[in-house]
């Protein structure tokens, strides 16, 4: 990649989006230079934050201009290091918290249009507004936005009903790394009028260009729920159930949560204000939650004439049913505490992997038995959305002994091998849902069949050929 | 695109698939080489019918080493000649029909993996086999193939509630313009794992690679649903009843189907079998259908009480009810007839548009109004999927008068451009599930952003450099 100097950068820059949204070396790079797990500490030659897609389009025909990276940045609350800047400090953070706009929303077709800088639960209360809901729902909602959602093509908990982030997406407007505009913001539910080249961006993390705005589903809200968390004896339960409760009521089951023992553990010991209302003697819990848009759909029936038969044949050895909104939001409160927990109990080596369902069970103890006899020391947890096949299996490593990244790399290079073997071996791939980045770059091309790997790196070059935007992200760097 | 002679052609394609399964020069080239609307005369260097991906993947291979054009054909279907080869006779038709397995169904993952060669019913019968729905429904669907319904992107009637085909597919296997192959067939519902290749060869009409299996989304069967076609006053209130439904049952809106009296009409006197219960006196007819998975849902009650408190308005002037399934299949037949109906009227010059739904009704209004200005001769109806936007806008000549698309191009010209202009006016495109083909590829580059038509071409040259990939289809000839 040719990297010309920073001469007159900062002054440039601000001449696009004004000296007051441009940090200059020197000045405060803190909160961008480091993704939030601290796991890789960046450098760069500016941080910059435009107003308008407008402004992004010049920063980037700037950059372009001057062969100088870019580093696309939404909330800063990846899990892969995907908007973090190398520690060449050749690069210029490109921060999208300016676009911030609702640009519409239509209850009719049922869709919302949003700058990439929204923040993703501000989307969520805009489609209550108007009575509907944007299903799209995770840990960092507070605070991620939807632009650096559409780049990692987020998942979440209620993908088993609506879809990761990609089939919410109707439409796209991106800058490109030339700094022309692709603008496919018609929210047209139906389009067969070429090749649908948004899908491109969904999912790049920044490689091909800059999301700046999208066009999103929305759905009827629901207006009932019915929610059980219940303990099993073993994974295999958990499959059981999900066809189960299809049978019984179809696609109204929204989200089957599943938690190792350790990983419930992890949050009992770290996140103390958060009540387990379980004897933790089974070897996995399952959070099962049930949603409709018709007030007067009775869930809860049966939700508990599933979990009477289950507990009857021993499919479930205990169950609690969610009484009012509070317990459910409490019952949630445990899952949604597995990352706070689990970065609290010592240094995580942390996965993303999706195997085809069948093989979910299968997938568990293999990396279990694997790791523990790879690195007997670790302490090996799982949750995840087992009925999309998505587990995330993190192995705990003492923090007095791995400390940091650097000091943990090599056994943690390790267990990655063994996780990315065993995902491989039953046909799934390493990210479900967080993306690549940094993280997984390497292990990407590991695992990934040759055909698929070449056909990436040439779409990627066809787009970006002088490699300005977010290097070394997805690609390892100078692939 | 070089073009080598075709000495021995015939018989390496005949030891690569067997003789019997290769059509030479002067054999029976004709159901392979004209589209079923009798719009496309083409001609075939040999029409070849391979049994496997191994096979396909070697006559590809055999055509590129030998510079010899591709036309991949399902069942020859199509509404825009996408299938049939030009009238040079330089090209392979590829037909998918002996790939025609269904290698996989999985009730637990809801999916199902079949080859390209599937017709479209067998597949719906492989799904409710399981217990399971496979949405995708249309006209042709006894006779359509499934790798062209992926290839266009085709629509249909249930697309409100599913989706167009992109939103069924989970996975994708196809073989390249080099012959290799691309393997996406694991039916992972989250992917995050760098670009998803497979969205690319979705609507791209063979001109990208050949699809050659695929994995689909399944979904819960529906166990009850309620039907009623009402006569409106005005376009509008589709959109109004639209609002409403969606208020009172939410998702289990699975259609909303509009036709214009005209093309009431135009079954009534040309398909005389099929009763239609109304005195066609409104302006508009809309066929609604609401489903549930669930047997125990009321869904009739919320129905009339949507359709009485819409008659007391005048929103509605007429309504009926099925009340069994044969009179909801009377009421279907009436949908499925448009086709058949127009075709006996007279010369089609149909479209496919689709407009932002909110813009659906000034869509319809200026388009019959401006086709009249321009041919005061012709017959403006209309039919569609006005839940999505989707109205198929057909201008019927006289058969004397026009006999063939030869003499009536000048004027089918004249009449796209018009339909065009509005449809690009207010925000759609001109391709909402039928593809672009032949028909379509000259008017795609006079209403699509520049930008969009750029990058679409280049991905075309990345992927298929020496442009034997169906050429002529979605860009103009040596575009």
């Amino acid at each position: 990649m040719a990297v010309a100097a920073d001469d007159g950068l900062v002054e440039e820059l601000a001449g696009l989006v004004g000296r007051p949204h441009v940090l200059a070396p020197g000045e405060d790079h803190a909160p961008y230079v480091v993704d939030w797990r601290g796991r890789y500490h960046g450098k760069a030659l500016a941080v910059v934050k435009p107003a308008s897609t407008a402004e992004v389009a010049a920063v980037v025909a700037l950059c372009a201009r001057r062969g100088i990276a870019i580093v696309p940045q939404g909330g800063n609350t990846g899990m892969c290091g995907a908007a973090t800047p190398d520690a060449e400090g050749r690069s210029v953070v490109l921060r999208l918290d300016r676009l911030n706009r609702v640009r519409a929303v239509n209850p009719l077709a049922n869709s919302i249009t949003v700058e990439a800088g929204c923040i993703l639960q501000a989307i969520q209360e805009a489609a209550a507004g108007v009575d509907r809901l944007f299903p799209l729902s995770l840990g960092a909602e507070g605070s991620c936005q939807i632009g650096g959602n559409i780049a990692t093509n987020a998942g979440g908990t209620a993908v088993l009903r609506y879809g990761n982030t990609r089939e919410l997406v109707l439409g796209l407007e991106v800058v490109l790394p030339d700094g022309s505009r692709l603008d496919r913001l018609q929210g047209l539910r139906k389009n067969s009028s070429g090749y649908d080249l948004k899908q491109l961006f969904i999912g790049a993390e920044g490689t091909l260009g800059v999301v700046t705005a999208a066009t999103l589903k929305l759905f009827p809200r629901p207006r009932v729920s019915a929610l059980a968390m219940v303990a099993l004896p073993e994974i295999e339960a958990a499959l059981t159930l999900l066809g189960r409760l299809r049978d019984a009521v179809g696609d109204r089951l929204t989200s089957l949560e599943a938690m190792s023992r350790g990983q419930v553990e992890v949050i009992a010991e770290h996140v103390p204000d958060v009540p387990i209302p379980f004897a933790l003697e089974a070897p996995w819990y399952l959070l099962i939650e049930l949603t409709d848009t018709l007030a007067s759909t009775n869930l809860r029936t049966p939700l508990e004439e599933v979990l009477a038969a289950a507990l009857e044949e021993g499919l479930v050895t205990d169950a609690v049913l969610a009484e009012s909104g509070a317990q459910a939001g409490a019952l949630w409160k445990i899952r949604h505490s597995v990352s706070e927990g689990s970065k609290r109990a010592g240094y995580v080596v942390s996965h993303d992997s999706v195997v085809p369902i069948e093989n979910a069970p299968l997938f568990a103890r293999n990396v279990e038995r694997r790791i523990l006899e790879e690195v007997p020391g670790a302490r090996v947890v799982m949750h995840g959305h087992v009925g999309d096949g998505n587990l995330h299996v993190l192995a705990i490593l003492d923090a007095r002994q791995f400390p940091d990244a650097v000091t943990a790399a090599p056994v943690a290079r390790r267990i990655n091998a063994v996780v990315d073997d065993e995902t491989a071996a039953l046909g799934g791939v390493i990210s479900a849902e967080h993306g690549i980045g940094i993280s997984n770059r390497d292990r990407l091309g590991r695992v990934t069949d040759p055909v698929e790997l070449l056909l990436m790196r040439r779409v990627k070059d066809l787009l970006d050929p002088t490699g300005i935007m977010n290097p070394g992200k997805v690609h390892p760097p100078g692939a």
